[in-house]
């Protein structure tokens, strides 16, 4: 239940009415709220926690939904979302037909710019802020909220510089908990923690005009030239270029405590009078006013269900025992790399999710978390297999596209021997339309040089890790799923697995299932369930989406009349496309259907229901071969 | 004929026994070998130009090929070949067969990686780095020479927000010519001229520390609390953070005068020994030494033949009444511009190449420069069209592999109406693999929500630039090729084009081919060859690979056996794999042959010469017009 000050907040301007005090307790009001939900329906916690006050401040001082907000990465929006409308809804938060986790532009008018992935906020709300300079209107105030993490990612440092010539209303508050989802790194990172723990660099600026002042008078006539020569080096390093957001032309503030609600109305309300691109360094604490999540960022990022009192994380029952194809992959990883010391991991910020914190932990010289940059991720990986390293490069689906030129042009042109492990592939449930890692499969299969392989469970992701080891004809891409695998004994014998060839994993007859990855998994359901009305079809396990084992499509095409194509990935483009292209291209008439994602971007939900929607899940392709079965007669 | 010098330099080993004299003359003849060369076989000119001096240098003072030398975007690489024993064949440079117009890691041990695209070096030579540290070298350089303009490119600050935390021997070196093709832009780009023209930044450090020396001693036992104060600003903003460049942890020198041998040759020395990341601000002027190339930057990037002497580029006799692509697209958007308030047009970075210019130049408010910043351009563009603004986002295809997680996440899933005007699409000639825009049909095709169209020729861009103003429902990309169109009437009256609806442009009988984009005037020329063995295919221009004119195609398919698709983007995934999904969905048997660009990478040569090397040429599509004819025998 929403307290008594936050039970009356529908809009902002319920906001506006209260007083001062009332908002320090509406901030205890909204960070216990957030709490009472997200203990019960997961989500992200630590980083909407930490901008409770933030939140609270900015809908107070400004005129939302016209001045516009936007989140950068959107996970921290849960306080703005539940200010803005959707208290009452807040808990279908995540679920299939309920509010999306990230900010969504059909969702709210208050959601000025959908986000989800890192770094597009600053580029967005210029674009916002020029659109309203062309109307005319130089009152709307454009605010882009984005932390010290994202603010590494190239394309916030593209938009700075293009910002900062801009005359437009635009604040960005630099969000800087010192972490993204784990520890923020690089020398960015440092150079906030140098601003920060310094005794204050705007007072500083002052003190020492202030000391110059001072001393000039005692210095007399022959001071003159002391003042200006110092003078001159303060106007032209302190002020011009004494700072990198004032490298870029924006005008710097801060820092400031994040949690000093008072103290952030203050300075917000000043920002709005001052024109041009303007930066607030705001230093929070992620998880904050939960004592658990402070002190365990990464874990208290996305706990799942935890004890709303004590903060225990609620262990997930029955199904712990199934491991993740995370879990495999960080043990396997760590295995690989003790036998091959030439074994480089990388990671953009993500060495928790990606289970690498595992091989940091044992070689921390030789895992490289470069922080949210996936284009540097690649060419980097690049660089380091040009010199007779094998890079293993490991990227979560959805963000890969982010490296995609850098894939084509650094990787593949040059056919360099980078290992791609491509995790969150397929759709990922409850993160959504943003996250879904759908496209990988077309998107890789027209880049010439690349094999493309998906492992059906986690015994086959070992042994393909193990096979891109000794593989070295060019770059190798390796796609699985996000969460659990089928509860195989994962720990299995490493075995080299031949390039683009597959395998048949059921017997059957008339029609055939050609699988790639996880999804075949569903099919051998399907053929649980078909067993009843006796309708038995070959399943194929085909591994490869590039190079396809043509010699195992001949056999098929030749025996099986019928042929369903099942992935966890696009139809348009992917799998299903390439067997059509193959049996096109060899002139056989079989009947073929393709099962996966369609050309329509897939909603959040939980990740079997989502399958089912698309109908490749174990039911949908059991009709699938019922109807195949019936051209039979 | 190279100077009596430079024909004795095979290997930048014969450079190290000149004296410095020699070096200047080196320089000297280095300059006019490359004028020499280009004004008849045509190239980059001016980047090249404007290092000359610094090329000469680097090679005299580090160990290549042992030590690494990496030329971000690489056009400037020129002087760096010639020097590096591909003086005689320089003159083969960008033609089939003959020495790339970029590094290129298979051309020579010297090119330590292949480059083309922007602002790639900084990763690569921290991958180098990484993996000469890890064999317990400890005394390789890893040099980066990379522009201004191309430090804008996020992904250059990525890496140097990575490369700033490790302890590895990277030297940047800041080639700072204040111009990449058009001049720089963004707030980078006044910041270093800020340090540059002010009267040196490290000279001033000095100079504050002396007079604070001096001062010191006439202020007496009181002055120590001044001097304290004055220090803790200058150290902690002057020297930790006074800096961009600093700032990320880089230690900054210069900026030196980049055409002055004898200084650069004692820097680059003294950069040998000192540890860590170093960046190196030079300041060179972009075609150097030829009055011409140094007045008009832009025009003399890549003018084509030019006269030795004089500089007059010399026109394209017989062709030159043939308008291209981008001058209709210039003209066009003008046009457009002048009727629709609401339009705004981007570039990252090409305003002249694009012909933006023209409407910069008449609507210098309506044109945004980004810099080499495709991200952000994207991103910025779908900020625009969030708030009811237009954008024409102006991207190469090559290019727009960089903002492929934008065009998906920012633009297609919010659904918001961008127009993509993707240039230089297709084979693109003599700037070779790295630059063929042939993957976009392909890729773009994956992408729900998007509607992607190519013209047949330039009255078709025209109406569909047209129509892209008119459509409200989403993306739209309008992609189109390099250079000349067909000689066409192109100023024809505007007109709207039902999105997704094809036409016929040539009646026949039997056969079908199938086109998109400019390739369909390849297939128009077929059919005047195969009219003398009495062959007559009907040419279909489906101008939209999404969505599919599915009722002329039923048509198509009911009515010609044989189908036959052309398309200048990857057979893998594009136009043609699109038609026989369509087929196979729709139960159609017809014999279907894609012609295309095949799944490899294509090389430098002349344009019309590599498509037909790919096989879809007028006599490729001819050549299979009758194979399939004799399939109705």
């Amino acid at each position: 239940m929403p307290g008594t000050i936050l039970s009356t907040i529908n809009t902002p301007d319920d906001l506006k009415l209260l007083s001062q005090e009332e908002l320090l307790l509406l901030a205890q009001e909204l960070r216990s709220f957030i709490l009472d939900i997200i203990s019960v329906h997961p989500g992200h916690l630590g980083s909407s926690l930490g901008v409770v006050e933030l939140t609270i401040a900015l809908h107070y001082v400004f005129n939302t939904p016209y001045d516009k907000l936007i989140w950068d990465v959107g996970h921290q929006a849960y306080g703005h979302k539940i200010l803005t409308g959707r208290r009452d809804i807040f808990h279908t938060n995540r679920t299939l037909g309920g509010i999306s986790g990230f900010p969504k532009m059909t969702e709210s008018e208050y959601d000025a710019f959908g986000t989800g992935h890192s770094s597009t906020s600053i580029s967005a709300a210029l674009g916002m802020a020029i659109a309203c300079q062309r109307r005319g209107d130089d009152k709307r105030q454009h605010i882009a909220v984005i932390g010290d993490g994202a603010m590494t990612g190239g394309m916030a440092l593209e938009a700075l510089n293009n910002a900062g010539v801009s005359n437009s209303n635009i604040i960005v508050i630099l969000n800087d908990n010192g972490i993204s989802i784990d520890k923020s790194v690089g020398a960015l990172s440092n150079y906030l923690l140098n601003i920060s723990i310094s005794p204050g660099y705007n007072k500083l600026k002052n003190k020492i005009w202030n000391t110059l002042g001072k001393a000039g008078k005692k210095l007399g006539p022959n001071s003159q030239k002391l003042i200006q020569n110092i003078e001159g080096a303060i106007k032209i390093s302190l002020l011009k270029g004494s700072n990198l957001f004032e490298a870029m032309n924006f005008r710097y503030f801060g820092p400031v405590d994040g949690h000093d609600i008072d103290k952030l109305v203050k300075v917000l309300s000043d920002l709005k009078n001052i024109k041009g691109p303007k930066l607030l360094h705001v230093i929070t604490k992620k998880g904050k006013g939960f004592e658990k999540a402070e002190k365990e960022q990464t874990v208290y990022h996305a706990p799942g269900k935890f004890n709303r009192e004590t903060g225990e994380i609620q262990p997930v029952t029955g199904e712990n025992t199934i491991p993740t194809y995370q879990y495999v992959f960080g043990e396997t990883i760590v295995e690989l790399a003790e036998k091959n010391d030439n074994l480089i991991a990388i990671t953009p910020a993500m060495p928790t999710g990606s289970a690498l914190i595992k091989m940091m932990n044992k070689f921390p010289d030789r895992v490289f978390d470069v922080g949210i940059s996936e284009q540097h991720a690649v060419t980097f990986a690049a660089g380091l297999a040009s010199d007779g390293i094998k890079p293993f490069c490991t990227i979560y689906s959805t963000f890969l596209q982010r490296a995609y030129d850098q894939l084509i042009h650094d990787v593949a042109i040059q056919n360099l021997n980078v290992v791609f492990c491509i995790d969150r592939a397929g759709l990922v449930g409850g993160d959504g339309a943003t996250h879904h890692g759908v496209f990988d499969l077309a998107y890789l299969n027209l880049v010439p040089n690349m094999v493309v392989a998906a492992p059906l469970n986690e015994q086959e992701l070992r042994k393909l890790l193990y096979t891109a080891t000794l593989y070295t004809k060019g770059p190798i891409a390796i796609r699985y799923p996000r969460g659990e695998a089928i509860n195989s004994n994962w720990n299995c014998d490493m075995e080299e697995i031949e390039i683009g060839k597959g395998e048949q994993i059921r017997e059957g007859k008339d029609i055939a299932v050609l699988c790639i990855g996880h999804a075949g998994n569903y099919a051998l359901q399907a053929a649980e369930i078909l067993e009843k009305d006796n309708i038995r079809p070959a399943i194929f396990n085909m591994r490869f989406l590039k190079p396809l084992d043509e010699k195992l499509l001949h056999n098929i095409f030749k025996n099986y009349q019928q042929i369903i194509c099942v992935e966890d990935g696009t139809i348009n483009g992917g799998f299903g496309s390439a067997v059509i292209n193959f049996a096109q291209e060899n002139n056989y008439k079989n009947y073929i259907k393709k099962l996966g994602v369609p050309d329509n971007f897939v909603e959040h939900g939980s990740k079997i229901k989502l399958v089912e929607i698309c109908g490749f899940d174990a039911n949908g392709i059991a009709k699938n071969c019922i109807f195949a079965s019936s051209l039979n007669n």
